[in-house]
């Protein structure tokens, strides 16, 4: 397998094509964005902690029969995954209320939400990823109400997944990210990553965040906090 | 009927308490507002007109079997209605492309929508109105998915009737705004008002504004427009 041509740099992520027309790479950088890529530092080591937790989580959800894009990894910071068109929402899941959610409606931080709320946003760097609602989204054409519905259940499966295998490491899922895709033949895939840049989770015995949150926040270095992540997941696996 | 004590003065109305418990007098008043009341001046005239076009518009309604608050008119700028406890959600049914939805997504000026895509902004001064899901609208309690799927069934019933109303005259009803309220009784209603203050209208003949853009857009005196959409309701019923 080689990587041939760049197809996608993003804020923390290279996406390459291969001599694979359905096979793409994926490099982790050792970036660090926040505020819409506004704040944006170097962080030795986070490529490899992001893609090494990624690799963890989606090999579970492969095994449990989730449809992921995740094929193997291939070195510290390399992931092979199934070429696939992305739908252009971001799904976020929240079991808690936290950021963007917490200061708009002003509600109590870590408020539980039962049922989790979704809710998307349109991935558009020009529009600075608008919150969008479903009738939004139909109407201008990002995805028909049958692949809304699928995000929503698939969603609520990787929820009930991920909140028992953080539970039982002592973490809270407050709240997280996803992004979805159709290979080829048109089958609905989780895609992108599963790394606590794209979740908020919070130690239940000190209450300290253990993600972004942290460098967000100017809360400490965050390479120990995403190794002691990996750490609790890998013990417990 | 005596009007007793002041409940609410807003943008464009002031309700009062009657002598009757279910009973609320609204006033119009001359005063226009936008930009979340950062731009507010003194229309003389515009409280009977926009009265005039709400009593109008829900006695229609009423007459159609539509629920609503409408009980009668009083004055030039007064009308009763039967008191009930309002939803704290606005509902936006957009079919056509404008205001904020143009700029959020940067889409085409009066780009028709179809299937009608409905917003929720939740009522609130102190949070300037944001807009909100389904779902975090249940989530913090300001209404249940029953009341949700009343809301869009009656949004659609109502914006079937509008529209055929306005195309009549030759203006096409680009968008608007409308409450809901629960009687004492859990009777659901629409309430609030149906002015061009709350909806886009734009002459098909002219392609100009004949609404609150007007105002918004600084396009000259808002009264002759409003008077003019009257004029035309009347002629037509």
């Amino acid at each position: 397998m080689e990587k041939t041509t760049v197809l996608y740099t993003g804020k923390a992520k290279q996406m390459w094509a291969t001599d694979d027309p359905d096979i793409l790479w994926v490099e982790y950088m050792d970036q660090a964005t926040a505020l819409n890529g506004k704040k944006k530092v170097q962080i030795d080591g986070k490529g490899t902690l992001n893609r090494q937790i990624s690799s963890l989580l989606f090999e579970e959800l492969n095994a449990q029969g989730f449809p992921t894009h995740y094929l193997k990894t291939l070195d510290d910071t390399t992931m092979l995954v199934k070429k696939c068109t992305m739908i252009p929402l971001e799904a976020v899941v929240r079991n808690f209320a936290s950021g963007s959610f917490e200061r708009k409606f002003k509600v109590e931080h870590l408020k539980p939400l039962v049922p989790a709320v979704h809710e998307f946003f349109y991935k558009s760097d020009a529009l600075d990823d608008p919150f969008i609602n479903n009738e939004q989204a139909i109407a201008l054409g990002f995805a028909d109400k049958e692949t809304i519905d699928e995000i929503h259940a698939m969603s609520d499966r990787v929820n009930a997944y991920l909140k028992e295998r953080f539970a039982n490491i002592g973490i809270d899922l407050v709240d997280f990210k996803l992004e979805f895709g159709r290979l080829s033949d048109g089958t609905f895939v989780l895609a992108d990553e599963l790394s606590p840049d794209n979740m908020r989770l919070v130690d239940e015995a000190t209450g300290n965040s253990l993600d972004k949150d942290v460098f967000r926040k100017d809360q400490g270095p965050l390479t120990p906090v995403y190794a002691s992540v990996l750490k609790r997941l890998k013990e417990s696996k």
